[in-house]
């Protein structure tokens, strides 16, 4: 469902169990029979090839039966509930439904009627959990550890389900999170709170200097639709991650973006194509928090 | 093809058969190797989430390979007529293909040229025998019987190829069936035959009265493109089923609908979330159906 | 990527191979675990039922996990570059990527930056190998053999990546090659070349004379976007394959095209459906090609 309801050490087991996956997709057969005649549903009303792929070859990795259900084809489109549309596809007896959705809460809406379990794939602006799971488990592989690691979240932190499911999963496992953007996409609750370990930056420079992880959120371009900022061009001369604002970060920094990237934009093709960038390990990683998560989902046991 | 070309024991043996594949989806492992190695083509000129994800399960179920074709990405775009279009496919040598029309009788012609088994999932207002099917099973469960039933069937008779299918069939296994509905949406044919068990009511508290089972078909609002009633809100006053009016029927009749429902229009939300609605239960034995239309289309002995 | 890179004896490899798997198609079981465990993704930026198809049962009767992503659904409407996305899928570590593109040469772009094989399903109006290699694998299934034979190709040869794939391959492997269409769509460079076994024929009926194998283009329809001939019908008139100019041919002579037809545009209905059109044997051993392409393409040994 969402990163807040996760404790610490549950976050832990996942990625313990993540890592055990791993393997499996590096090998010359990709597939172990952990899921077997168990159907996952892909529910999503929101398009994303990445998510979609990355659930879908997830679960048939894990021999599950997999199932796409795209909003362009179901039948919301002939007046159906979301609701009794979950309430048909539960009734085929699936064991798990992935849902992704444009409004927040539409998953646990789902959880409460459904007899599967229900795999939160992204919510509206609420939280997009396997995303954050794999964004640790990214910064895990390559700093080894999350607990007092200085992480910026640089962009539209407002609007974005990566930001908020990222802020829950780091401050709970003790990394100390600086956020930055336009002043009018940055959450005021944010500004005015002081815990130890999230901070609202006055900009972005401040909140790269001395961060041992740089992530920079998408702009999105497509939803855009009232003037938080005044020109894309703007925004990535005043918030764009340029080789220059990144040498504010230690030396060693890792960049991080959940993609699909606006090149240009919010990060520079510099940085982007730098080995300081890990998209690419993100998207890995994100095949073995899925399996991961579909494999504890469904009943079985995380790795310890 | 339909359920007209089928006799009272064809019909049982199905229902039986579907009724040993039941179990399958109620396993941890809901999975046989029945036809493994078997392609089945969901092709679908119309959509429908529950139709197509319920062939599509029941194929996976069996190990079958399933591929779908929507309209959106056939080659009929491109000119091709629909012959050309099951040739090819047909020479890709599935051993079934499931398709869905606008049409009526899309699947016999295809069922003429094809080596391939044709199975009907629907076909313009002619029929849409595996929903009769699901029907008829929903019924049996439970009521133990079909024969000698009273059965409403209350809506838009003239269009609907799940009201023709159910007719065949309900007929045919011994119930007696009264349909009601609007005036111009009931087949004049039906009010003027005088069989035994199938009668036009006059109204729909006449068809409901002393009814065992009372189902609802849907209003197809995307396909009313002409006046055949005022308003949405007048059909429901007038014809959409109500607690009040269901009370007309047994004390313990149930309530079926294929599917998806108008809340308020049809069927009021007290009816359809009531314990007397089946409607899950449909979608439930659905698979169950499909299961054994496959099974048996592709060469499997029915259970006697 | 393209037949152009390809020596005589890899085609005839493949050929071979495609030959070995054609059985299995018609097995009861038409399944084998050659490619267990590997991932196939289907990637297509243009719509194609038969070739998204045949690529998918290919993959699957080869016992491979298949995943399609169409462009409809891809995240490169939310302005992502195609190397991007490409890199992401990659990042998934799938075996072998299929891809379809409008544009020339982005396969090979691919195919640079990514480390699964990557398969031309066609790109612009470059090449598709894999039709090309099933037009020559139906013609050595009926003429048993390519070399010296007397092969006819019509239509529109400047933007029929069918007819480029299908004049390397042809050429490579000894044919005689005529080309003739509408002045304006055969590529002046065929005009002028003098080589020994391809000719652009002064007109349609030069072309066919005398020739083993007549093979039609598709006219496109829907990329008919500037004026190369006055009308449809005109082009039926004066291009067309009809009996009268099929007669022209070797009483033996074999018709192919590609599909999906425009019946009485490019071929007469009359043709289509005769004897000597085989139409349907392309779209089979299609599927041969593509399991002898896959199984080549992620490490298989070529049959000798």
């Amino acid at each position: 469902m969402g990163i807040r309801d996760l404790t610490a050490a549950e976050i832990t087991g996942i990625l313990d169990t993540a890592e055990n996956f791993r393997e499996i997709n590096t090998r010359e057969i990709k597939k172990v029979p952990t899921l077997r005649g168990k159907t996952v549903i892909n529910l999503f009303f929101e398009n994303s090839t990445r998510t979609r792929t990355s659930f879908e070859l997830a679960a048939k990795r894990l021999s599950a039966d997999a199932v796409n259900i795209s909003v362009a084809s179901s039948s919301l489109s002939k007046g159906e509930t979301i609701i009794d549309t979950a309430l048909n596809l539960d009734a085929m007896q699936p064991d798990c439904i992935v849902v992704r959705h444009g409004s927040a809460g539409v998953p646990h809406q789902l959880a409460k009627i459904s007899k599967a379990a229900v795999i939160n794939a992204g919510d509206g602006a609420n939280e997009h959990p396997t995303q954050a799971l794999l964004d640790a488990m990214t910064i895990r592989e390559h700093k080894g550890k999350i607990e007092g690691l200085n992480v910026a979240i640089i962009g539209d932190i407002l609007h974005s389900r990566v930001a908020r499911s990222n802020i829950h999963l780091l401050t709970k496992l003790g990394a100390n999170v600086k956020v930055a953007g336009p002043g009018t996409l940055v959450p005021s609750e944010i500004e005015h709170i002081a815990e130890n370990n999230l901070l609202a930056a006055s900009n972005v420079e401040e909140a790269i200097s001395g961060a041992d992880v740089v992530m920079i959120l998408r702009i999105q371009r497509e939803r855009q639709d009232s003037a938080y900022f005044p020109t894309l061009r703007e925004y990535a001369i005043h918030y764009g991650l340029t080789n220059e604002r990144l040498n504010l970060a230690k030396h060693d920094a890792i960049v991080l973006h959940p993609g699909p990237m606006n090149r240009g934009i919010e990060i520079a093709s510099e940085v982007a194509d730098s080995s300081r960038s890990l998209i690419l390990d993100q998207v890995k990683y994100g095949l073995a928090v899925r399996m991961a998560v579909l494999y504890l989902a469904t009943g079985g046991s995380p790795t310890h």
